[in-house]
């Protein structure tokens, strides 16, 4: 079974938002071994819409939309539908019924547009929007299914999660791909040399198997992938000798996100964190807590990115700031140990650096950022020169900074 | 002139990575005067490139890739760009003497794979890469234009922002349009009251000029739309018009993130924000110092995940946290002051809530989010319900923050 997304907005046309859909959506697919073949980004334009359609169903087996569902008028893609599978509006009840519970506290929402939201094309199967009044439409076409969702993520996700991937899962039992991917991830070696050092490797796979390269702020990802050619077992043993050849570089081999890696060790010894930042201003600490249970490790942070807040919180001496300046290694394990005190906890990261685009200068140019890591019996520091945008930078520091801290979990 | 972008890469299509830089590059066109069409993402595949390539130059006069350009034998674009221009690889003195000296200190990345970098396909022209090894290659076909770009977004973004928009504007001096978007953020209104509301206005538009509706995070950014059809002063007018049946909901009059508009009042005024932050955990923080300049106004924030943080950072009352629970008018507004006095700003904002997906109990259910604001004269605070997903309630309870906050500073 093959797959393609047709995202539907004029905003994506015009960067006003990002589609963070598609990969969501992507990932969910290959779990339940689609393929997904293509994503294309149209406008709320009828022609468009067509265009895009008729392209995706030439190619794919499934076709899911997101977006154009609200109940404005710049919003056309259930009326599109509606004419592309030549059926017409009518009212679903149980559709009515459920707008209706969901707003019976906002009697303002309740109004005549909404109430547009509960007409839908008679040929369309009905899915449940628990948390929108957009309704999720599937229709047939010969073999072929249209899914059409919100484009709102967390409609979208909730819709895919409950409704769309359950059914799709009962029409395609006898269709499904063993898609296999297995990603490790690397640090402190480049790409090009990686990949020299793998090439003998790479000569001797077998055809069904893929490897990829994916550097990003300082980690590369290496994914091995196979679309219904390997048996598990097989995978196993590529993935095992890849690992082997890798090993004094290797960081993990999950393709999870390095703070949930961390996160998941130190919930399991009970220990906890705390961060002191100052150029990574709070990031790092958000990407400790972004996911759900960070509270059994995750204490807090001192966000310092005024010098102030440095002495005062975090009791950084006076004398280190004036001496050798905030972003040092001096000031940096202060910050560590500082925080690592004053928030008891077992472990403490903490960033000091120039994220740019001003602040540089020929001794500390943009990109200079300290890191340092405090443990139940050591603090140490090290400077890592991270490129020249802001971003870049901050991105990068936190992702050092995990890369530490695992190394020290892993000890 | 009429562009699209083609996104290569298995990682797009399989959910490891977000595409970011089509937003990016079509934010960046539109304000050049060229409309984007369509956004393709397609795998690391000959037939798949050569089929989207076909299409986009059947729609569009300029074709923007981005991928596939890495060293590794995973990344192909190239080698189908050349073929597909009907030409073949050179050596390219400019982009071997560049390589060579972004890597000098680095012996090790100059290896026999960086060195394949440098060879080009010769009827291409090359625009210098100015922090990477990738070749950036314009294609001509007929009067249209190929630009092969790396993915990597910071580097896709300095090759567009310093060479290939500058190159584009000399070819389309002729064709350019006048696309002109205006937007409106409004919040504390249904999209769909909002619409009724707007029924009238809509109906008097004139042809060519389109209205949006964006919901995101509890605001909603209303978007006016012209592509060459309207003057600047006729835009205004629509503009103003439109404006002025918002008024009572209007949160802003430009399409900036709210943490901008903010930082900017500050900077200008000289005062300063700190924040404490228990549910949203460092992403208020983190998206108070995004931008360049955040050190004229921010000055840092308390992270007190743990009550444990609160009560001896912050000084939250002991018997405040007992009795009224973390999650309180009561703890929120000391929070809010707590770090206000500590880190001595003119302003601070404090969130404590329930993120969810656990924690919720029948009185304070997941998406219960109180919010204070402290100002020199006074602190209150604000309880909303922002809904069931970790991520979408602390993203809604950022922008309810900066929403207060810019209120008081508008007062």
């Amino acid at each position: 079974m093959r797959a393609e997304i047709i995202t539907i907005g004029d905003e994506l046309l015009i960067g006003q938002v990002v589609d963070t859909n598609s990969a969501w959506m992507a990932e969910r697919l290959n779990e339940q071994g689609i393929e997904l073949y293509q994503i294309t980004s149209v406008h709320d334009d009828r022609t468009h819409i067509v265009n895009a359609l008729n392209e995706a169903f030439s190619r794919a087996d499934l076709v899911l939309t997101t977006g154009g569902l609200g109940p404005t008028k710049d919003d056309i893609t259930k009326h599109v539908l509606c004419d592309y599978f030549d059926s017409h509006l009518i009212e679903n009840a149980c559709v009515r019924a459920h707008i209706k519970a969901l707003y019976h506290d906002r009697p303002d929402v309740l109004n005549r547009l909404t109430e547009t939201q509960w007409l839908v094309p008679e040929c369309a199967d009905i899915l449940e929007n628990r948390v929108g009044s957009a309704p999720i439409m599937v229709f047939h076409q010969d073999d072929k299914l249209l899914v059409s969702m919100p484009g709102v993520p967390y409609e979208m996700k909730i819709a895919m999660t409950e409704q769309v991937l359950p059914y799709i899962e009962l029409k395609i039992q006898n269709s499904k791909l063993k898609i296999i991917h297995k990603t490790l991830q690397v640090s402190g070696i480049a790409e090009s040399s990686l990949a020299i050092r793998l090439e003998d490797f790479e000569e001797s796979m077998p055809e069904g198997l893929h490897l990829a390269y994916l550097p990003k702020d300082g980690v590369i990802r290496l994914r091995l992938s196979s679309y219904g050619e390997l048996s598990e077992a097989e995978m196993n043993a590529w993935f095992e000798r890849l690992k082997g050849l890798v090993n004094d570089v290797l960081i993990a081999d999950i393709d999870e996100p390095l703070e949930v890696i961390v996160g998941s060790i130190l919930a399991e010894r009970g220990q906890t964190i705390a961060t002191a930042e100052s150029c990574t201003g709070g990031k790092l600490a958000a990407l400790l807590n972004k996911h759900s249970g960070s509270s059994a490790f995750y204490k807090g942070s001192v966000i310092a990115y005024s010098n102030e807040v440095k002495k005062q919180v975090l009791k950084v001496n006076r004398e280190s700031l004036d001496q050798y300046g905030a972003v040092s290694e001096q000031v940096v394990t202060q910050m560590a140990c500082g925080v690592r005190k004053i928030l008891h906890t077992d472990f403490a990261l903490a960033t000091s650096g120039v994220a740019g685009p001003t602040g540089g200068t020929p001794d500390k140019p943009v990109g200079t950022v300290w890191i340092a890591v405090a443990t139940p019996d050591k603090v140490y520091a090290e400077c890592f020169h991270l490129g020249k945008l802001r971003e870049q930078v901050t991105d990068r520091a936190c992702q050092k900074a995990l890369i530490g801290l695992l190394r020290e979990l892993k000890e």
